[in-house]
Order: structure tokens, then C-alpha cells, then sequence
């Protein structure tokens, strides 16, 4: 089957917007099992637009437009569909009293020219968008059955997701359920990700397919899986998944939408506990990570962030002079600001350079001391590579380390990007 | 003329990366006074590059052409363009050489297949790639002149700027020298900068392009022009760039690719000063964007972040209970900051409520006290929007209102985006 993806609009073909609806679309086309085979990006203009709708229509089976179903007049969509498909456009009179409920909800008479988004190609199936003002629809244009999605991202992700996939799946005579089962991890590369698993292709059937996404210094394991039904799927994907979750272990932070502070904020709101956090050449990501997720704004109490070890000390009201760049000064540093900001928990990161903000390679070591009513957790490592990506991995590391403190798990398996 | 762009390769037509590429072409190439007319992506397929090839050179004038120029077999450009043309692939003995050496200098001895790269069609123009391995080219195909490039965003952005867009200035007969005069600002909005140029375009001769690019808090201006000389363009430029300065004055942050943040931390290092920060909602990024800026790790002392006032004023031996969050608060904060850090600059921005984490509209109020030896300095304001927004936007107004203490400006010109 031969999908294609048509982008429109002036600010994708300038440049002015980054084309990420294409990335988003094909991404999820392909992790539905089906392929696509080409992308085009035309502009707000009728000679284009349709010229792009014909080509499409003779050489593809479905083709997904994205954008152009505004209420502007350079919004051109609906009319050159119907222009394209031989047919009238027509009032769709349930979508025009949602627009102007919505109006009407928020206090407000819908503008004239917003009647522009209920006129619809004749014949055309109705494609809902329960948060924004532009329908979708799907139509046959030439052999290819064409589905229009709007621009807005958010509003394109949810039609894409929801509505469109199944029909072109549908259409496809595949199977019409499909699950996106994703892993994040911190410690392993793609190519030992790749070993670890060996053998879990016997545990694959055809309509399931393993696939990795390395962002630094996380690594995204993903199963994408059709099916007829969401039983089927469970049954399916279970062993895939027992297997991935037994082999990468404690190196797993999070499964599908979490996030490791989100994953780290929650066990301490479940528990009633809270953290405060120093840092030195990780420029304050740990901290602002953490306060990001933090949604109540009470998890996290206190974040320093200095390359200037007296400062820190200065900071918990530690008397010290000429201290070392090494795990007692970590330690010494997470007990005073455990105490002084009074938290259960206090993390602390030192890094025994100065940030560079270049590229050149230097190996640099890395001191993390989790304090606890406990006990105190240490951990260190060397990593080498240039400011930015040592920033990231520093980061990642100490975040990785609390939440394996939060989570009684070692903190100290080694990674595979620090030298042994 | 007509210009279309072509992405080749399965990660970008897959979504698995984002066509960042498209949008840097199509950018510098409107920025040049040229039209881009269609965009279109394939993977690494024979047919479908073979097919694209085939109807671009039916409609286009000029083609850019990236990627698939690599050494390994599904990089195809070379030989489909070659079969394209109706000529065969010739090796290109100083493309070669230089291969060898480039290896060589690393201490190692060239793979067997990179002699691919230096592989071209008979008779095409070479194009050097200073800063990697694959040269890019240029020959005729059907009525369009191609341009291939490798995918590489670093070495195709040098490229295209370099090399590609002066020939497709010199095909079009337009002049051949460009130039993009940048202004960042803070605080004007894009239709009330529109109304401050007002008569900007007695000014722009046919030949200088006048943009406006919004990424909230900031906002682009730009003038893209091209001419025959680099002093016809100074010439022609600066009454524009004259009445811009004029006009934007204290709004202007900086220009062309500077930042904020470089702006200021330059001004620290050159007076030998230094700063600490204190904040509540900005979540770190008052410091974060801070430090990264502090190139030699020397100037940014210390950074404090917290949703909590008793927490700030302890991590500054304040004694303080039931503090209001208040500008006498702000400066109170911002002195014992700047005594205890022993530091030139203290900035602390204080925000009237917890983090909220959701799109949820509220309206917030801004604290900005900035200490010297000098004198105290304060900023107040009422931001309205969800969090994320409030966060951007008191970030940029704390930084800002620390530019304009170190440069000797107003703090307290309101912006567009506060509350009168």
C-alpha cells in the first residue's frame, strides 16, 4: 500500500516552521505497521496545491493532507479537494453548530468567515476534532482515498492518532488495533541494547516490531504492535516485554509516558518527602528538571547551583576552606543541606572541571552523594566528551542515582558511556 | 524562477529525524530574495529517487538536492543522477586525494568503499566540502540545473551557504552578494514593532526584505538583503538598520548572533565582575541560561532556586519568618545575596505563586530586585498565561532588567505582554 504525506502551507515550505507534523505522521504510520512512500511540502497557493492533489491521487492509495482548513482565504483545502474530486463543497450543519457553541461557550460571536470550516467536499466522510475549530474528512480523489488533518499540531496529533490511522489500516485490510509499548532507559547503548536482547525476535510475530531511538543519554525501546483486539495485544506483547524488563533491569527509569524526575517526583509525593539539590558544572539541569516535574511546587525545596566550591559550602553554612573536588566533599556537602534546608533528601553533583562550552574531548570526573535519615549513597564516574555532552550525562546520572536510592536499587552499575 | 528542494533518506522520510534541513534551505534561500516552490521527501529508493529526479527536472529551474552521498550502499544520489543525465560516473582524482589525506592526518588508512564518494557524474561542476567527506555537485538534468549536497546538517549548512545559493543567485541574474542584519528584542510584540517602523519601506529599496520572526519572549527582526558588493550592501542597509535601533532602542537586546545571556556575561567579564541569582518560579533558568553563557566558569558565583522564601533567606543566613512576596522582600533578598556570595551583581526574581505545571490561565506577579554597590534596583509586573508561558517570560525579564542596570538603561519600560 502506498501512503503519502502532503504538508501545506508558506510557513513549512519557507522554513519558517520546522516540518515536525511530517515527522510525527510518518512515525506513527510506520510504528502502525504501514509504509510510507513519499512526502511532499507545498505552499498556500492553487496552482501547487493542486497539482500536488493530482499527482498524489494517481500514484498513491492514501495520501494524508495536513493543514490548510483554517477559516482564511489562503486556507485552501476544502475548496480544491472539491475541485479535485469532480464535486460541490456542502454546509455541514452539525459541525457549524459545534463552531458556534464554541463561540458561544467562550462568551463570543463566531466570526462570518469561520463558516468556511463546516463547508465540506459532497460526499465526503467527517473527520471529528474534539479540540479545535478545523474538521477533518476523508474523500477519494483519482485512486488514492485522501484524509485532511488540520495544521495545529496538537489537534493534527490526536485526528492522526485516532481516527486516521485506524481507517487507513482499515483500508489496508490489516488489522485494526495497534499499541506503542515504550521502554526509557539510562546507562545502555544501542548496540548492547541490541546484544542484550538477543533471541527476543522468536518472541516476534510478524505484527509486532522492536525498534530503538537513541536520544543522549536516554535510549527509547520501543514495541510497536497491530492486532484485531487490545486482548490480542496483551497476550501478544507480554513475553516481548517480560523479557526487555528482565533484562535491562535496574537500568529501565520509566515505561511509556513517565519521565525519570516524573518518576522521581512521585515517589516523593507518595511518600511525603522532599529533596534539595547542589550542583556545579550541570549548570542547574538537575534542579530544574526536578522543579519542572514538581507540579505542586512543594516536592522540591532548595536548588544551588555553583562551579565554586566555597560558594556551595557558603550556601549550607559549611565551614571550609581549599576543599578537594572528590566524594567526601560530596558527602560532606549532601549531610549540610540535608540539614540545612531541613528535607529528607539532599543530592549533590560535583564535577572536577570548570564548563569548557566547547567541543573538545576531555574526560571528566564526576562525584554524586545522595544523604538520607538513612544512610549516605555515593557514586562516581568518568566521562569523557565536550562540555555539553558531559552536562547531559552528568545530569542524567545523578537523577538516575536518586531514583535508584528512592527505588532501593544499586547505584553503582556501570554504565556504557563511562570509562571503566 | 522555480526552486524546489528535495530530503532524501529513510530516517527523514520515516520521521525518525526531523527534516530540520528543509527548513534551513528553504530559509536562507528566501532570505536571499528566492522562491522555493515545492519541497519533497524520499527515502533510499532507487524508484522513488529515480521518479522525484525525473519530475523535478520536468518543472523546476533549480534543485537542491540533500543527501545520499555517503559511502554506503543505499546512498544513491551520485549514480541515479549520473543515470539521470545520461552519463556515467567518472572518479574525481583531487576529491579522492583529499579523502586519503583526511584519513591519513587521523592515523588511519581509507575504507575501500569511501572511494564512492569521489565518484561523480561526467562533466558536473564539483562543489568542495571543506569540513567533511562528501563533495557536494552540480549538473543538468532535463531543463533544471541540480545542486546536491550531503545530508550533514553542519556541512550541508556551509555549503548551501557558501557555495549553492551564490550559483542559483548567479543562474537567476540577480546580484550575488547576501547579507542577514539581525535584531533580538524583548518587550515589543510583532504588530507593535509593524507600527513602529511605520515609513520603514521608504527606506528598503526592492532588494532588502524586512521579516519579523516571533519566539515568545523574543521577538527576530530581520533585514535580508543582496546587492553586487559587500559596500553596496552596508550602503543600502543602513538607513534601515539606523531607523531600527532608533526606534527599538532600549528594546534591543543585542544583534545577529548574539544572545541575551552572552551579552551580559561579556559585559561581567570585561568590567571583571561577577553575579549571584536567586529564584522562585523561573524554575532555574535565570541561572541555567546563565551559566551555560559563563564560558570561563568565573562570573556566575552562585545560583539559588526555590518555591520557597524561607528556604532562599536561610541559603543567605536571613532570619526571616512569614515573609511576603514583595519587592521589599525582592531587594531585602538581593543585598544579603550579594553580601553573603560577596559578589558585584545579586538578581533575584520572586513570583507571586506555586508553579502550576498546566496551560491554565492565572495572572502573576513579578518581583526583580538587582543589587550592586551602587544601588538597588527594582522591576515589577503582571504576567498573564499559563505556566510555562509565565515562566519564559519572567526569565527574559529578569535577565533583561539586569542588562539594562549593567548598560546604564531604564528598567521600567513596560512591555506588550504585561498588565498595564
Amino acid at each position: 500500500m502506498k501512503i503519502e504525506i502532503l504538508c501545506t502551507g508558506d510557513e513549512i515550505l519557507t522554513g519558517k516552521t520546522i516540518n515536525t507534523n511530517h515527522s510525527f505522521m510518518a512515525q506513527r504510520l510506520t510504528e502502525a505497521g504501514l509504509q510510507v512512500y513519499r512526502g511532499t511540502i507545498v505552499g498556500d497557493d492553487r496552482a501547487s496545491l493542486s497539482q500536488a492533489f493530482q499527482l498524489a491521487s494517481e500514484r498513491a492509495d492514501a495520501v494524508i493532507v495536513n493543514g490548510g482548513l483554517g477559516p482564511t482565504v489562503d486556507d485552501l483545502s476544502q475548496e480544491l479537494a472539491a475541485a479535485a474530486a469532480g464535486v460541490s463543497l456542502e454546509l455541514h450543519e452539525p459541525w457549524l453548530e459545534k463552531l458556534k457553541s464554541f463561540y458561544t461557550s467562550r462568551g463570543r460571536v463566531m466570526p462570518e468567515n469561520n463558516i468556511k470550516q463546516a463547508m465540506l467536499p459532497a460526499g465526503c466522510e467527517f473527520i471529528d476534532n474534539p479540540i479545535g475549530t478545523a474538521c477533518g474528512f476523508a474523500l477519494n480523489i483519482g485512486k488514492a482515498r485522501f484524509y485532511f488533518t488540520p495544521g495545529v499540531p496538537r489537534e493534527m496529533r490526536r485526528m492522526v492518532t485516532e481516527q486516521v490511522i485506524p481507517r487507513i489500516l482499515k483500508q489496508s485490510g490489516l488489522e485494526v488495533v495497534t499499541r506503542l509499548k515504550r521502554f526509557h532507559s539510562f546507562g545502555i547503548g544501542e548496540s548492547r541494547a541490541d546484544e542484550l536482547l538477543a533471541g527476543i525476535e522468536d518472541l516476534l510475530p510478524e505484527t509486532v516490531k522492536l525498534g530503538f531511538q537513541s536520544h543522549y543519554p536516554q535510549l527509547e525501546t520501543k514495541l510497536a504492535a497491530i492486532g484485531k483486539s487490545d486482548s490480542e495485544l496483551d497476550a501478544t506483547l507480554q513475553p516481548a516485554v517480560n523479557m526487555i524488563r528482565e533484562r535491562f533491569a535496574n537500568f529501565i527509569l520509566c515505561e511509556d509516558d513517565e519521565t525519570l524526575e516524573g518518576t522521581i517526583i512521585r515517589h516523593l509525593q507518595t511518600h511525603n518527602q522532599t529533596v534539595a539539590t547542589m550542583e556545579t558544572a550541570s549548570a542547574g539541569n538537575i534542579c530544574n528538571r526536578l522543579v519542572t516535574a514538581d507540579s505542586h511546587g512543594d516536592v522540591v525545596l532548595s536548588g544551588v547551583v555553583s562551579c565554586n566550591l566555597s560558594q556551595l559550602a557558603a550556601a549550607v553554612n559549611m565551614t571550609a576552606q581549599d576543599l578537594p573536588v572528590d566524594s567526601d566533599t560530596a558527602s560532606a556537602l549532601a549531610e549540610h543541606l540535608r540539614q540545612h534546608t531541613k528535607t529528607d533528601y539532599a543530592v549533590v553533583s560535583l564535577i572536577d572541571q570548570k564548563p569548557l562550552n566547547d567541543d573538545s574531548r576531555a574526560e571528566t570526573k564526576i562525584f554524586i552523594a545522595i544523604a538520607s535519615n538513612r544512610n549516605m549513597v555515593t557514586r562516581q564516574a568518568r566521562l569523557s566528551g565536550g562540555t555539553h555532552w558531559v552536562t547531559l550525562g552528568s545530569t542524567e546520572m545523578a537523577l538516575d542515582a536518586f531514583r535508584r536510592t528512592l527505588q532501593g536499587l544499586p547505584v553503582d552499575e556501570k554504565t556504557d558511556f563511562e570509562q571503566q
